[in-house]
């Protein structure tokens, strides 16, 4: 990964591969989960005005407007479009993450739709090439982009199975009501889980929106019961990443054309994983 | 100005003048004053604490227990006492900056006596020589030393005129009671500034400690009016440098040897310019 | 791309592209080409040697054996031994960029087998995944691997077709005188295009080793030439890549399984499209 | 000391008291000395001059014209001469170091004269404030100064009894024949001690210009022998530092007015120490 990148991932270990400093990036708080404060824009905002905050004016700013590796957080819709103002104030671009919660991940093809706003740059990646073929492509608003034709290329770039694939996934956006089926399955899921982990325990979080959800074990064993509950699900036939400090936070995130039918099945398993774990 | 020294600097003009980019520091709030969050210490503990949070840890910690140039905002002990067994807990260096109020300025001779913690590494610079010659020091716990002799050094290192001067103003305080004296010429001033200033005007702020006080103009007539009070102090034979943001707060900061009669000459000075000013 | 990687380019442009400075890095000169000193590594060890070179010893050496993009120049076979006893001597790794000149391009496996040295690190790309998939590998000496299992991991990592073909490639090398076949075909190539080279005009250089050959034409009408010679090139169905500076060098690099058939009639088409531009 | 200033020292113990790579730096080889290489200069340029050489053009050079702790290397008039082109050609600022070898060191008062260049930037400290006060200036020319008045201050700035003195030591060059005073009394200690050092041991060095001399010890004895001599002025009320790599080259700098009787004196004491040590 390049340092830039280590710069502004939060996971310590993960910076620590650098065996450089990771330079030029302040973290400022989400407006929600764990790095989080009451306020907190309030709180970048007073940086930005204030000349002797230690904060030099930031070229950019960059986010998830759902934090995914981070255990699913949803920023809220009000914060992101006060980002978006303070950015506009002071000549800050914005750039939006999507390389996890983008191309339809949250129910619109971008993630910050459901907010009204647009970002200056674009990151999409994963999913983007339809089946993780590798493949990764920054929009950038014209007047900004400074480099010239090919001047950022490498050999492997331009992958031409992954941009058929790309293609292809491109293409089922112009089925009728694409949009609204991830709409419908994600609250399929939603209600089923909900239910279904309200009777099992209370303590059980679900956090997320469209087909990103996050199940939250923290407060239910922790790490060692997430790990089991991950390996049951494999068991019996269901992948399930773990996200989150500690991975604590079990992610559920089927492709958007999975059916119902499936869909439902593998809520099944997850829960019924997790009611195993509490007998 | 080494880069080291800009990149601790809030001050966002002093630190463009270094022409390349100042790395290796975050800020974080202060317990008081304008960049400041409620449990700013709960807010750095969190940070620590999680493993995502986008903070390395960091090797040190580097503080005035008093903000002098930012404006004259005077740490609370408690405050101070915790942020010491942060420092213990997460193995980080406790690095105080005592240049301006150490060497008796707040009433003992460094300035997180009051707190009974001890930093790792205390800064030491302008009055450690008296009256102003070129002379600096880094009092380093002898464990973490890892210099050998000379090996930082320089032609101008060692002035022997400021060695001279500093070891006369050390001797200062062979002199019996010299500290309570200090103590006392501190509640004078104080005394004294705040009968008259809120005689004037209510809405005019002191602050500070000892032989460091601020009288915080920002709610009378703010940078314009600091600058002309400044003024008229000077032409009436008072010397008084604003400091805080936007200039606003004028600085008392008399020599630790001056007597009450004239540390009441020069309040009388400033409040008599202040007054002036309201007509 | 990585700004590790762009620290090391040669290639002025694409520095540019990092946006910050590229640092940590020492260019030294090669034994030949462009950049090259007459004893360079006398050069070199006097800088090493010296403690007031302002050389700091460097924790490794990265070096192609031939360069490529600079316009196909080899390594002497003493230079490179002798590179390897500084790096020994001076504690430096010595990690050779294999990526365009390794999986058997010079002839051997690895582009150094001919000096009978073994790096410390080996990078492999490009051909290494048979015919251009993307996969990249370091090959790292155990006892210096400070990384842990997945440590520096992504999402496009491990891309599994890319393993298929790197498998097939590599079986390749079963094929009884698979390496004395590549061998062959290179002395088949290199005396095809002296001998009609010559004859074409005797400052046409070429250079190279195995199946991996430049014809230089900066003696002959430079780039505009060269770009000339690799359209009609095009035109006539051969694909030619142009490297080094200015792109005057035409880089002859087939497949090392193209039969001598297809390799006759690749340098034929080279050879009449440059005899055309002599017209 | 700056990172600035450490990054482009040559000493490694030096370097090494930074704790922080040293960056934005090139090292090129010099006209004389030990990290030197034959035609130096056409081995820059072609640096400059080719894209992929992995030089970026560089914003400016520095360099001193006589290298004074290196071990007393004189720059020859041509390279000068050469490298100022270069500087035009390239658009590069030409900074000279006339911290040790100007004020009147070599002959003239800026060290450069004798090469009949002007320097976009000249750096002076050491004599510049007469005899060691805290004190340096830089000087440069109007149109690139790109600082605001006090943008770079701090407290110790503007040291008013080294301004003094540096005013009456700049009063000495409205003396008539000051300079040429300093040009004889540098000839008469040259010729004293080509003459008697030739008589001792025809191995031993001389170098340097004007009032800086280097007596190069490496080829009787090295750096024990110099520390001995060293050792042997001192008690006979000489003071003579060391320089150059492995401190075997005796500096030999006296003040700008002593007086020729004192000069011969100092020159006797240091002959007669080094005569000694041969016995």
């Amino acid at each position: 990964m390049t340092s830039a990148c280590l710069a502004i991932t939060g996971n310590r270990e993960n910076r620590q591969t650098a065996g450089t400093p990771l330079n030029n990036t302040v973290f400022m708080p989400y407006c929600t989960g764990p790095s989080s404060i009451p306020n907190s824009l309030d709180y970048f905002e007073s940086l930005l005005r204030d000349p002797n905050s230690g904060l030099d004016l930031p070229a950019a700013v960059i986010l998830e407007t759902i934090q995914a590796e981070g255990g699913i957080y949803v920023a809220e819709i009000e914060w992101l479009k006060r980002l978006r103002k303070l950015c506009d104030e002071y000549k800050m671009l914005l750039i939006v993450d999507d390389i996890q919660v983008g191309c339809g991940r949250s129910g619109t093809f971008f993630s910050f739709e459901r907010a009204g706003i647009a970002p200056d740059i674009v990151c999409l990646a994963k999913s983007i090439s339809g089946y993780g073929l590798p493949m990764a492509i920054n929009l950038i608003k014209p007047g900004i982009d400074v480099w010239k034709p090919g001047q950022h290329t490498g050999t492997f770039r331009g992958n031409q199975l992954a941009f058929l694939a790309a293609s292809g996934a491109l293409d089922l956006w112009k089925t009728p009501d694409f949009q609204e089926e991830i709409h419908k399955k994600g609250l399929f899921i939603s209600d089923y889980l909900t239910k279904r982990l309200k009777s099992i325990d209370a303590r059980i979080e679900l956090r997320g929106l469209g087909l990103l959800l996050g199940v939250d074990l923290s407060h239910v064993g922790g790490e060692a019961f997430a790990k089991k509950v991950s390996q049951s699900c494999f068991s019996a036939g269901l992948i399930i990443e773990k996200c989150g400090r500690d991975d604590v936070v079990l992610k559920v995130m089927p492709p958007l054309i999975t059916s119902e039918e499936i869909l439902e099945k593998g809520c099944d398993i997850l829960c019924t994983a997790i009611q195993e774990e509490f007998k």
